[in-house]
């Protein structure tokens, strides 16, 4: 056989494990110089003493109110209310997501233990017959135990998120008072606390369940790394739940406080008079973060479970070759240290000094951090692979170099690039798509939507070229696996990806604060640049969600296929075409019922805040307060309701279509989603942010052009706000959703892939 | 081997023809009897006669200005107005086209006729390699004759269409003085005349042709049925021109006129004040007229060419059975007298005498002609077929028997008749989900669109289900033979389905002639009912062109595998699977580009509409008259300018992936196409209906919650107005062009087949 790495096994053992603490390390670093900011006024030198570390006299805008301390007692109620808001949201679902994964775990067990009929004798391995594999029961056990760890991890991950936004949100808002480069650093800092501790604890946990399992599997690494899968499982169960009951939560928040405040009564966004206006700075905490934690978490998950899942029956897993084996780990090691040197360009190498300059910041971080990312991976293939191994390929061993997988991760590396570019483009109202969009509001509404509409189906022609060219070089250099780390490659610098894409809510959450506190209309012009770049962001980071999922989903429909043993998947079989066309239906009926959802619970919203405004007096003339917890609940109630069918869809089509009609019928159903559900995906979340700054455009009045369609209460405003209110469940519910349904039923299917080449089919059976 | 058929060769020699003939016959009976209703005020008497023919005393609605001897004046004019303003469009439109054409003739022929470098000699069959076929050239030549007139054909059923709709518009207008009822006859009747002689001259033309092609071929049955796929070519190509091009001149007209008159000027809608009203009437009888026959046609001809395909290398090709082999033209046969019985319980067994009879009335249509054919497809097949015989299925024959093959018809046509009732559901103001999104304008424009856009996602999941389960029941037991008459099953009643679409059109156009006639509002009102349901019936329409389309793609795709000798078309190659996706990227760069279009050519016209209110003095109070030629110049020049990047879009993507990447991944980009196009084109249509029923719903005012929404000019109903606005290119431009695109797609595939197979994929062989 080929020579093996030169990284030898103990190497590889310290320094995965030293890369997730280094990652944990500046996580708790950057929070400690966020903390910095003090929300007591008491103690407002020190915050000015945290001022000193930049050279402030660089700075373009002015400092003011720095000595209204009551402003600062006002940011601190504030957030403790969103704050609670949140974490009361979080526990109510998690409640009721528990209870279901809790079911669903128990049907993990069963379906899986069914295989063999529950019993413990060993049996010949899947795909080394001549071999001796633990029992199918231990599977059962071991994937319903990483299916846990997977759905925990995921909890854990969004709820931390979403502390740390909100401990963030009211920091960034006094920060800017001090200018616009203090606080965008204060909202990017915070972004890396939560992107670095995802990143490194996704690795810290997988890694520990590796070696944990290791014990009881031996050198079983088949049945070891089919059992990891469940982890990707469970990380995206809770990551589905989390973004439609997010999504739902913030968008009816959102929008009914909207349509209210701004299209009824004319006050501004985030306006402490208005009764959802808590409700929808909770849903950007709950919804862009805790949710989008979660998915980002799952997609990084599976796409390490199902190169893992490949490697195991490839050279790799058949010679015993740890550190190999292990190649798709060391890369996010790798990731996080490429990361860390990213974060600091941003935070202490430059300096942002006018507004104009944070889009571009932002954009560097990409660049950036796919360079030094591209010289990290070609490093640690040199150093992790051997130069020739084989690869499985559909019951075939496929020979490949290690500066082939290099290949397949960097074109994954720098397709995300492309997306995020393409999407920056798109969204961002420095160039002319967004700005004819906001042209189109002359006329109207309607033309306002049709160009919205028009713009977001054509942001998806080069993110798809982009993604095919991947999949193409990937795939044809290294079968599935090369399609796996390609995404892997994709997600590598998910720590800086997350910090950019934490950085908009929270930056949209301050300027809600400073408004609410009543700051000055300068301080909240600084905080709406930075949101104006964060949907920028955000786009950006729905970009890279959804084209790591095609990839993802992709490498494991692949690892689905091999395991439930079909050897094609014809598109000219009445049972396979079925599914494909099916499939590609199911985006559309998981969308249907996600957009349904946040117009009902809108109108609920609506309702209740047009009761507030006519029943509690003294409410317009802000002489009294409203009442923020009723609306609060109604956002609670119709998420915690409304997020079952959508979930319920996803989760249980994969098992009907399984058991009904079997594993051609569902590989067709899986590929069907994948093609048709990624262009939904990108579509949606370009509109809905390119109405959002189309809306910022027009209100932010920069260039001539700009102005000609203002001020804010124009008739074209107010087409830009009703683009801006039909963009919100299509980029934050619908849209960003989509990318899991994907995954999830993928690496669900791939789970339960055993189960199904048993017992599925009976349909057919039958007839 | 298997019994011939019952039908005797001779039989069927004249049973196609007679058919044929009777169509026509009928269709010519229907027109005389439209035309007993005078446009001259001094035969009025006569029209009085015509009405005579029904009881007119049981019609509940009292006659009403049929003394005024100037409306009927003022309506000839305008209807003159009207034809000549589409005539002279259409004229136009066919100029560039033509020459567009001519060139693709030109590359259809040096295409094909290189794949044997222009040889003259015989050479052996592409499947039975021990006999001998016709050269290659005479495949070229006679598949250019057979591109040439499929598109005459269809550029002739297009403009006969148009014709007979602006004929028939201001006789319905006139006859609405007298009632409902009558003028439902007229509409209904007008349409009639289209549907027969489009099903009828389609049949005839295909027929001719084969006997023609025939005296050349002689007993090579595979060429000539080869080369007569040219004739669904050349009704596809002219079909996706004339869908475009009419969609975007009707919707520049449609959207411009109503967002200057009714949403700026307070103007109703036709009203004559209004410079772009005649724009707007000439755009329905181009785009939803001869654009809709245009493209139904093209779907009839390609579903016979997919089956004559397939037969011609099944035992009935190969054993030479006349009878059998044009099954197809049988089943189209038998469809004409279906439709024919039909078509009298519409005008002379039943009577229309309320306006909510109307919507009952059409829908009886669809069951009816589904009933009577179901009858008749089983005859056909007792009769046509042999027992037992065989079907090519991708390299094997594949056994099938008679009452299978009648299952595959009946299957594609209550496919059909469920996709139309689900169609009317969604997209009818009788049912709760247009109810709903009429609803949901009280929060205003924001939620309607949210709404509507769920509505159509949701539409989607009946009709897909319903396409899935005919292609599963037809795949599985007749191939691709199956799938292909699954498609023709479902057109099998277009004599009707064609009767019921453009009475659409037909009434529409007649409530803009009463008001610009400046008739009673009564008479609108009833003209307003013929249209609602019109609004429902051309949805459906829609739906049965969108579905039958998907079918027919499907047939083309297997004919065009089997062709180009590809065996299977596995997902799970990279191959294939970079085609899968970028083939369901397509439909989105298409509508980007179709709703572009429409949204700027939009905005001209909303330019020049304003110029001409602002600048033409005693415009807003009637005293002069607008300069309509301008606004028309304006929709043409957009049309004609715009329709090509489109066109070319959907013309050129398969020779280019064909001769660069090849057949595999071809393949995998018509699949994509197809099964993603289909959810977009069905949620398109769908949502556009929903929201042009929601504002008629609420303008209508019939029912107490209608009438809290109300009236005209309230805040729901000028929300109600941006969401019809908005799904106008939905509804008539970019979702009615995406089933031409997938079925072109499919065909031009299937004829360049030959030329692909011989030279395509230069790309990969040179990697």
């Amino acid at each position: 056989m080929a020579a093996a790495a030169i990284l030898p096994e103990l190497a590889t053992q310290v320094l995965i494990p030293v890369a997730a603490a280094v990652g944990i390390a500046f996580a708790v670093l950057q929070w400690a110089l966020v903390s910095k900011v003090r929300l007591t006024p008491e103690r407002r030198a020190d915050g000015g003493a945290a001022a000193k570390a930049g050279p402030a006299d660089y700075l373009i805008e002015e400092e003011e109110g720095l000595n209204d301390h009551n402003v600062v007692v006002r940011c601190a109620e504030i957030q403790s209310a969103i704050s609670e808001g949140a974490t009361s949201f979080l526990f109510t679902e998690y409640k009721y997501v528990g209870l279901f994964m809790g079911i669903f775990a128990i049907l993990i067990f069963l379906f899986l233990g069914s295989v063999e009929g529950f019993s413990t004798r060993s049996q010949p391995c899947h795909y080394s017959k001549d071999r001796t594999c633990k029992p199918a029961l231990a599977n059962a056990i071991f994937s319903t135990i990483a299916f846990v760890l997977g759905a925990v991890t995921s909890l854990v991950s969004g709820f931390l998120g979403m502390k740390i936004a909100t401990y963030a949100n009211a920091r960034t808002t006094l920060e800017a008072r001090k200018g616009v480069g203090k606080a965008f650093i204060t909202a990017f800092r915070s972004g890396a606390v939560m992107g670095f501790l995802l990143a490194a604890s996704g690795l810290l946990v997988l890694y520990i369940a590796i070696n944990l399992f290791g014990i009881y599997y031996g050198d079983d690494w088949e049945g070891l790394f089919e059992a990891i899968t469940g982890y990707g499982l469970g990380g995206s169960s809770m990551a589905l739940f989390g973004r439609v009951g997010g999504g739902i939560y913030t968008k009816a928040a959102d929008v009914g406080a909207d349509l209210v405040g701004k299209v009824e009564r004319n006050i501004p966004e985030d306006d402490p008079r208005n009764p959802a206006v808590i409700a929808d700075n909770v849903g950007d905490n709950v919804g862009d973060i805790a949710g989008m934690g979660s998915d980002l978490f799952g997609s990084y998950a599976e796409s390490s479970c199902a190169a893992l899942v490949v490697a195991s029956i490839s050279s790799f897993g058949i010679n015993h070759e740890f550190t190999p084996m292990v190649y798709p780990l060391l890369v996010s090691s790798v990731g996080i240290v490429a990361c860390l040197i990213t974060t600091l360009f941003a935070t202490d190498f430059f300096e942002i000094k006018a507004v104009n300059e944070i889009e571009p910041a932002l954009k560097k971080q990409l660049i950036i951090s796919t360079v030094v990312m591209t010289i990290g991976i070609a490093l640690i293939s040199w150093l992790g692979l051997p130069y020739t191994f084989t690869i499985f390929n559909f019951g075939v061993q496929k020979t490949v170099h290690s500066w082939q997988l290099f290949l397949c991760v960097a074109v994954g590396l720098w397709a995300g690039l492309i997306i995020g570019f393409v999407t920056e483009y798109y969204t961002s109202n420095a160039y002319s798509p967004v700005q004819d969009v906001a042209d189109s509001c002359r006329t109207g509404a309607a033309t306002n939507v049709i160009f919205g509409l028009a713009l977001g189906y054509k942001s998806v022609i080069i993110p798809i070229f982009a993604i095919a060219f991947s999949i193409f070089l990937s795939f044809s250099l290294a079968a599935m696996y090369g399609v796996a780390v390609a995404a892997l490659g994709m997600l590598s610098t998910i720590a800086t990806g997350l910090a950019i894409d934490a950085y908009g809510p929270i930056s949209d959450n301050a300027g809600g604060i400073a408004e609410m506190a009543g700051m000055s209309h300068r301080i909240r012009e600084r905080t709406d640049a930075l949101d104006a770049a964060g949907n920028t962001t955000a786009a950006i980071g729905k970009g890279f969600a959804i084209g790591s999922a095609a990839l993802v989903s992709l490498a494991l429909f692949g690892a689905f296929v091999s395991r439930a043993a079909i050897s094609t998947v014809d598109v000219l079989t009445p049972k396979v075409f079925i599914g494909l066309i099916v499939g590609a239906m199911l985006p559309y009926w998981f969308s249907a019922m996600t957009m349904k959802s946040v117009g009902s619970a809108a109108l609920k919203m609506v309702e209740e805040v047009r009761r507030q405004f006519n029943t509690i007096p003294g409410l317009m003339e802000g002489t009294t307060k409203p009442d923020y917890a009723t609306c609060v609940k109604i956002s609670t109630d119709a998420s915690i309701k409304e997020m079952i069918p959508p979930g319920a869809l996803v989760m249980l089509t994969p098992l009907i279509v399984g058991i009904l009609f079997g594993v051609e019928t569902l590989s067709g159903v899986l590929a069907g989603a994948l093609v048709s559900g990624v262009q939904i995906a990108i579509s949606a979340s370009n509109t809905g942010g390119a109405w959002d700054n189309a809306k910022k455009y027009i209100e932010a009045g920069a260039s001539e052009h700009a102005r000609t369609l203002g001020p804010k209460g124009s008739d074209p405003h107010k087409a830009a706000v009703i683009g801006d209110t039909i963009g919100d469940p299509l980029k934050d519910t619908s849209g960003p959703s989509l990318n899991i349904l994907i995954k999830l039923m993928a690496v669900e299917s791939l789970v339960f892939a055993p189960f199904f080449a048993t017992h599925g089919g009976i349909l057919f059976r039958w007839l």
